[in-house]
């Protein structure tokens, strides 16, 4: 059997596993949320501010970490009071819906939103389904404002686009029209720029907690 | 057949086509470097600051570029005067040996360094042999530190580690001897560090001139 084909087969059973599993997290009153992007992107950062901003609002939330190795980012999120779990691929370069359940069992968690910080990749997570609602791609500043125009499966799959360390557009040279002329050629993606950095500016996150919210109804 | 054994034997035929081009290249008197690295860790950059200072060593180079679409970097590169052919994945996650060898035979190139730009991914490529003699990662400051903990494969089989926009150290707190803790405990890949932005500085890059022409005897 060719490559193709067993690879047609593994997306078509976990997209079936991913209705279930979306069907299963509604009826438990939770958003789940797949948090994808490049290493280094600040996905770590940006689930730190979102989930404190939740918090404020008096909105429950839970993270499902995947990493390739290590649980540096899960360790950090107990320790800051939020509950996490890890998944280690071991050196895969995707998450999918039946390790995403396996994490949320974990978790103990309903009436809430969960998020899922997905391996560092702008290209595989892309193709799997993982049962969650909302799909976002955290992409930044210093990767570059070429990226919607080379990876276009990762741009024009996602429901938002949160463009993080704005800070430092100057320094870079990142020209933000260029990099919306990409992503609207493929995608209607609303997006969010955020500067979690060293002096935080926390408004686009609250406008980020506003969307999540009214996907969650 | 499961999706492990299909993969084991992708990658075994890669390995075999790879070790047969690895003897091609050298009877061509051609190094063959692969370039690997995260989106935006800077690879066209840095490849852009390295043919050039081959070029004022007079030694030829060209690049294959691997990307999911367009053609930006290739042309880019032929207008400067830099011999370049494009290869475009379609979607795939990595390059394997016998697309390296089409794109080798576009350039009709002998006598220098070629190097390939691989597809901007921190995971998958480590997989996989394109009969090249060195291997080469691009981290960038900006995707921090911990890289070396997570992304294990890739710096593990790397033979060095170009840390790149090194300028951006102090904007985002990024701790050298963190990174290169990470690193020696699973590699001895030297680190090369550059700063190729808005005031480029390129001592650095002529020390990697130096390893690259010592690799290539």
């Amino acid at each position: 059997m060719s490559e193709i084909i067993i690879m047609k087969e593994l997306l078509s059973e976990n997209k079936k596993l991913a209705e279930e599993y979306r069907a299963l997290y509604k009826s438990k009153n939770v958003l789940m949320v797949n948090i994808m992007g490049a290493p280094g992107a600040g996905k770590t950062t940006f689930l730190k501010a979102v989930t404190e901003a939740l918090k404020d609002r008096g909105i429950d939330s839970a993270i499902i970490e995947g990493d390739l190795y290590s649980s540096i980012d899960a360790d950090d999120f107990n320790e800051r009071g939020i509950r996490a779990s890890q998944i280690n691929t071991c050196g895969e370069c995707h998450l999918d819906a039946a390790v995403i359940k396996e994490g949320y069992d974990k978790l103990s968690f309903e009436n809430g939103v969960v998020f899922v910080e997905n391996v560092g990749n702008l290209i595989c997570p892309a193709e799997f389904d993982l049962g969650e609602s909302v799909k976002i791609v955290c992409a930044s500043v210093p990767e570059g404002d070429d990226k919607p125009f080379k990876y276009v499966p990762m741009f024009s799959y996602v429901d938002a686009v949160v463009l993080t360390k704005c800070d430092l557009k100057e320094a870079v040279g990142f020209d933000t029209d260029n990099f919306k002329k990409g992503l609207s050629a493929i995608s209607d993606a609303p997006v969010f720029e955020v500067s979690l950095g060293k002096d935080p500016e926390r408004s686009g996150v609250e406008k980020i907690v506003d969307y999540i919210l009214e996907k969650r109804g």
